[in-house]
């Protein structure tokens, strides 16, 4: 096993009733910034929560923040808590407003140009000058509200970029599960998926000593398979909904990638088509990861392998178990309502390839994935199959 | 799923070389109280690497803290504190050595009698007045390194005792597997079973909706089954050794709790044997689990017949898989050198029902387990069985 360092200091409140907690969890005299995405959390009743509880708070409103949320965005925001002196952030919504709100939080009193925190993927360590924040959550998939990462657009340039650091841990994330019931069937699909993949973007890599965390991803893995398809017709089931969305957070809230090797690659060419096509992020990657395990095969087979016999109960040699893996997962995708082809989501995609290779040129990467082995040679076939 | 807070602020460092950080980890001005056992870190050379990477800090050392530790021992800890103005403590051992620091650390600015935060169970809650502390571990077993709870007894009177409090949670723990292989043989086998029931305490209970925590446990239960034998024999066998100790870990940072009903019960009666006899704890475990199992087994048999089946692969009826799950258990138990009756741990052994009935009496317990069906009668029977 690798060494680590396990450290999330989140206080993850789960469950029904919740959200009243706010008046408690946000410091009484904070002047707070209330930050949100296009308008959903009006109709499914959060925004009244919300306002309910911190009704003995000052409160600024900050709305509007878009999926994949732009950073020409997000610097309004910032502009706002510099200049009305904002002590606390709460963000309310999904990955897209949390990962927004942790740039806001990193850049406020960032000295120099904030574009730069993005694209020089500067680094927000313990200590570090941010504005705390909250979350309540109401769309699961990303795991933002227990981790200190974030994907933040720049627009301008369509640069999907990352920032991080432990400075960046929410204070508290108030998950409750029944927030999914109001949610469309397309975001539910595409917040399985998701989970579904930063699992696998963790897992399927090579053999390796770390025993324990495999088996907590193949119990996610397990857990998700067993509940997706019934949780996007039911979302007001709370036994689905609850485990479904104690399933996204647990997907990526660091546990399960300490001492062990990960891939990232199938979000790395995911973003660009996103960028490129605004293909919803979800289906980006059910896109692309089966793909790329065919492509990376020689080096993930008996990954694949463990995979296919202990999540999907296949036996049988190693390639037989590791192909039939590979179809079983594109069958689940299919079920969970997505379209495994990018000409199934965009037009005039004939230049994806050279495009997604010319971006990863510019930016002088040369390789990816958990060996380094995925050159942009790989990328290429990778995105092409993908057609 | 029940409603759950999540909150776990432990920096958990894992790994090998790792005990050298406590230089940067411990305040630089602090004067430190090195905590410890009855020397076993001397011979494993851990003095020697926290000495070393302390040589910059003020150290003033307190050693013999014994197993299951002493109140009476921890408030002489208590005392050097509060008269040398000591800023940090600095746990190195098991469980044992870093329940005693929590308790001293509660204690040291406690107002009344110190014995009261046991006996009335005063929880101490994030901001409460503590002495911050850090461990490392030498003795993997009880997850006291990334939890906040403790056991201490009061000698005089032969109380087993707990506290606990999101404030006694270490500022650090430092876990490096290579430690185990200095231990003998014994302590190893102690590991195992008590990790092992710790996990059985939170899972082997009704069948409920939390279905990835149920997979999370039973992931921990299985990798201590195939890890349990062969480690005891080989470990400075790294793969071994670092499952082995992240296992024990996650058996009680309080992630597999959360959501789910826990028992508890076998520890209870347990308690009293190690309090009566000295008993090993982890052997009082592996005599009261299994006989408790069989005593409630009504209660406890459809999750004994899950575990039969996804933990031990077990096929049949519920009753036929939970009764063989219960064996396999024990079987596993013997095949970790525990001998699972009391009367081979100890000697005139006759009245043991009758003084633990009575303890629990004076102290007003009328019933335990996950559905407080384990009353005094059902005590008296499952210690019965064990004689």
């Amino acid at each position: 096993m690798n060494n680590f360092e396990l450290y999330n200091p989140v206080n993850y409140i789960f469950g029904k009733d919740q959200i009243q907690k706010l008046s408690e969890l946000i410091p009484a005299n904070a002047k707070v910034l209330l930050a949100y995405g296009v308008g959903s959390i009006f109709k499914n009743g959060v925004h009244n929560q919300v306002t309910n509880a911190l009704n003995k708070h000052q409160v600024i409103e900050f709305g509007g923040i878009e999926p994949n949320p732009h950073f020409e965005t997000l610097m309004k925001a910032v502009q706002i808590i510099r200049e009305q002196k904002i002590d606390f952030i709460l963000a309310v919504g999904g990955g897209s407003v949390i990962d927004g709100v942790k740039f806001i939080s990193a850049a406020v009193h960032f000295e120099g140009d904030e574009a730069d925190i993005l694209r020089k993927r500067i680094l927000f360590k313990e200590g570090a000058n941010v504005v705390p924040f909250g979350t309540v959550l109401t769309l699961p998939a990303t795991g933002s509200e227990m981790n200190s990462g974030a994907v933040v657009t720049i627009a301008a340039t369509q640069e999907k970029l990352t920032l991080g650091g432990s400075a960046l841990f929410p204070k508290f994330s108030i998950v409750d599960p029944t927030v999914i019931t109001s949610l469309p069937k397309r975001q539910l699909q595409n917040g399985v998926v998701d989970a579904f993949t930063h699992v696998m973007e963790q897992y399927l890599t090579y053999p390796h000593d770390a025993m324990l965390q495999d088996r907590f991803a193949e119990s996610i893995l397990k857990t998700l398979i067993e509940i997706g398809p019934s949780v996007v017709e039911n979302p007001s089931d709370y036994k689905l909904a609850s485990n479904f969305v104690w399933c996204a957070t647990m997907a990526l809230n660091g546990l399960i990638q300490k001492g062990v090797p990960s891939d990232w690659a199938t979000h790395m060419i995911g973003h660009e088509l996103t960028a490129l096509y605004n293909i919803d992020h979800a289906r980006t990657l059910a896109i692309i990861g089966p793909n790329l395990y065919k492509v990376m095969f020689e080096t993930k087979k008996e990954k694949l392998a463990q995979y296919g016999h202990r999540v999907w109960n296949l036996s049988g040699n190693v390639e037989d178990v590791a192909n039939d893996a590979i179809d079983k997962t594109i069958n689940f995708f299919n079920i969970m309502g997505m379209k495994t082809r990018i000409s199934e989501n965009a037009e005039n995609i004939e230049k994806t390839a050279d495009f997604i290779v010319n971006r990863f040129e510019e930016r002088g990467w040369k390789a990816m994935g958990e060996k380094q082995n995925i050159t942009l040679e790989k990328v290429r076939e990778i995105v092409e199959m993908s057609y």
